[in-house]
């Protein structure tokens, strides 16, 4: 991937997630200093669990921009106020966010040299802890628990780029193809309101 | 430790506790894919916050067999509802996981030169921070306040073989004492209701 | 910042910190372990999770000393019951140990060279997080979410601390600059309920 895209694709996942952690605190009439911390651990989170576990030094640490997107990222939820009439508009830039972030995830761990199905893990935990931190942290129910097509977005992004690239694709091809898939199965859930099925356990008798 | 049997508690750990993150998303009639998601995390996120603490690449990372062995434990309990009916041997089953993997948890740190009292921590860590972490996402009462004998019986595990090691037993010998210490205690409190005396106040007046 | 006082920040941060976890444990009348558990994850919760992002060795993996200290609050909070009559001291102890602990990560961060805005984030993560686990594996509300002046104070500890470090202080006179600031912050929400205004929607019409 050349770099400006990587670059585009990493701010764009910060800041969209950023953004989804200040809501939340602003939907418990959180003070500023609030909306920072849920902006800061929503934005960067998903990204630094998986540097730590690559072994790779910690993005955001030796970046103070990514910090400086999460604060501007409170500071647009504090003042400006449009974002609740555009709930809608909110949610489709959370699926953007989650299909480009578990491509910028797995490239981080295919250029570590990490196999297929670890690429595939790392990009869904950069795409996804962000939004479990924030849930767990404002204390409801987490993302996982809501029977919505969210983590299956960003496993279909993350495996996606990594077959196209396994293929041969460019990392340009291969990302805009992982990030279409996942913002489309996202979309359609959204749209549709599809799910997958829940376990049932059988019939007694 | 010889290599056959270190690498078989490791994988048994992993595996037993993937088992338990996939049942508890089962009893909130979750998709395949929470399944996959609470399996993986219970299965390895206890020896992950302890390679990560200890400083150590991330057992995993590197070996996708233990993604691997997490995915097959959550089609396991997908597919075969047998486990409903043997809630019990489930319970031994997670038992011997929490003590095989205290033990794991402790031969890590002995391995990389650490004190003994911090060999029995990262024991207790690898063995409990899985369940901690699936208790959390879930949205349940932690293990930890639910006033079993199952923090300690991992503190005894790693306790008793740290000390029989460092008495000069054998690998062999010191893991099996730890494994059977731990699985006696926590055994015994399956079998009898065992549980340490809670913190009461004192009588006012 | 020369060792004894850095050293004694350190050790003061975790034990408050530690009491506050046990604290925890026996307003919900758990057992001793439970006690442990959660002193040593309040305790030294926060400066792990700093550790960890910063690329530095955990600080109480190689000094078991820290654990030591995290146990001894736990045995304390478990015999000496005088501290029920104490909830106010308990508070004044904790926004000691908040300070403290505000100033001990920006130090730490500042020693291996990163930028202002990531040292006093640094400091706020140290002073807060072991807090934070606290509360999450407790079940209670995140102190995040309790409209008090905590992260706050945490925040201006250490950005005083990086100011006044950057404008020619010495290490001596930096800290204690930025502990009583963070001090002064949190003891004037405590004694007179300052707080931040909270996020309000505009009027609809």
């Amino acid at each position: 991937m050349d770099i400006t895209l990587g670059v585009a694709l990493d701010y764009l996942g910060v800041g969209f997630f950023a953004v989804s952690g200040a809501i939340a605190a602003a939907e418990r009439r959180q003070d500023f200093v609030t909306f920072l911390f849920f902006g800061g651990i929503t934005g960067i989170g998903g990204g630094t669990l998986r540097d730590l576990l690559i072994g790779a030094p910690v993005f955001w640490v030796r970046q103070p921009g990514y910090l400086t997107v999460c604060a501007l990222a409170a500071v647009l939820v504090w003042f400006w106020r449009g974002w609740m009439a555009s709930r809608r508009a909110l949610l489709w830039m959370d699926a953007l966010g989650l299909s480009a972030y578990a491509v910028v995830g797995s490239v981080k761990a295919l250029e570590v040299g990490l196999s297929p199905p670890v690429c595939v893990a790392m990009g869904v935990l950069t795409a996804c802890f962000g939004a479990v931190i924030r849930d767990v942290l404002a204390g409801q129910p987490s993302v996982l628990l809501r029977r919505e097509i969210y983590v299956t977005a960003a496993i279909l992004a993350g495996t996606v780029f990594v077959a196209a690239n396994g293929l041969g694709a460019s990392m340009r091809v291969s990302s805009a193809a992982g990030v279409l898939a996942g913002l489309g199965l996202r979309g359609g859930a959204l749209l549709w309101g599809w799910r997958l099925p829940g376990f049932s356990p059988p019939e007694p008798g």
